[in-house]
């Protein structure tokens, strides 16, 4: 049976509603990021990253939500969760997930996880990049509505594994000081995901 | 015919060696970005975002390298530059292109890019950055050559399109402060990878 790792509020979320979405069999095991537990040798075995999330297979670990995401909708194809056979189609809600991965949760990070990129006491360093983090997170979700949500979904009429992914980083605009509101499309989006059941049934899992 | 937009010594080069892996035709387009082309007016037609790559295609614009490499491998599935039959191996590659970009990329342009994350007019914060490149560009390819490289191609005996990939970003390493010699599978794989023909002509192309 799959088995996703993941902690509360992180983008783990994505691949957890996505496994809803698919109506695959699978478990959970969840991570107190306060007790560093993505930091344990028993977790490190599982990822050596120490991050979430971590999907296990039969076959081994998979990582990286963009991958997670992409097997998912390979594994379950009667969910329609991504073109399959199109490779152009395929592309484009990849190129989706890779900008969300490595553009709009990086400048996210910059607000909790500054660490990662200058030393750990250099707090006017560590401020200087929070300050910055409504001004970068805000561009990112400015060109989301611009240019790449296409409406009512991502990739236009058909919900995909982007959908879910999106709304997960949606969720931490508030945190990070951007206001929604400026965003009609990606605000709808966030509110029509928060009906869907299989965003009901995970989130509710993940706060119980 | 596919149009590959890129810039010399940028992750470009990871999907200009796939395409010449693959046998594709092409034709490439060069934007200077010590004259800012990539924020022309004419360039952010194509792609928004102001960055490369950019893969012109006869039904659009694909953007994101781990989106384009896999755009390329499925294109030209006798190229085998990667495991298309199998959605886990597939995913694996894609995870390792995955924690590339997000990752090691990111960690990476801290040296030269910080002013995305801090104001540009912050010196002490963008001299924060640049001081910890060493340190966290280190530690990507550490995990890289003890959990990651299968060798003696990434994912093992098959060629793929995360080698590419790899080696663009190995190539940074000497100007990122970080001693290629202290990863021998790394070292060994950016060499092996500068032999091969497909290597050697789209390097050429672009120092052309």
């Amino acid at each position: 049976m799959l088995k996703l790792f993941y902690s509360p509020n992180s983008c783990a979320l994505a691949s957890h509603i996505a496994l809803q979405e698919a109506g695959a069999d699978y478990e959970t095991v969840r991570l107190d990021f306060r007790a560093n537990e993505q930091r344990k040798p028993e977790y490190l075995a599982i990822n050596p990253k120490g991050r979430v999330p971590a999907l296990a297979t039969d076959r081994g670990i998979l990582t990286e939500t963009p991958a997670i995401l992409a097997y998912i909708a390979q594994s379950f194809p009667k969910a329609r969760l991504a073109p399959l056979d199109d490779a152009f189609a395929f592309a484009r809600l990849q190129a989706f997930n890779s900008y969300l991965c490595s553009t709009v949760h990086v400048a996210h990070a910059h607000r909790l996880r500054g660490y990662r990129w200058v030393d750990a006491d250099d707090a006017a360093a560590i401020a200087a990049m929070q300050k910055k983090v409504p001004q970068s997170v805000g561009e990112c979700f400015d060109l989301i509505e611009r240019e790449m949500l296409a409406g009512p979904w991502v990739m236009g009429s058909a919900y995909a594994i982007c959908d879910p992914y999106l709304f997960t980083l949606a969720q931490w605009l508030d945190g990070d000081g951007v206001d929604i509101a400026r965003f009609p499309k990606v605000a709808d989006h966030r509110q029509r995901m928060a009906e869907r059941p299989a965003v009901r049934a995970a989130i509710a899992a993940e706060l119980g």
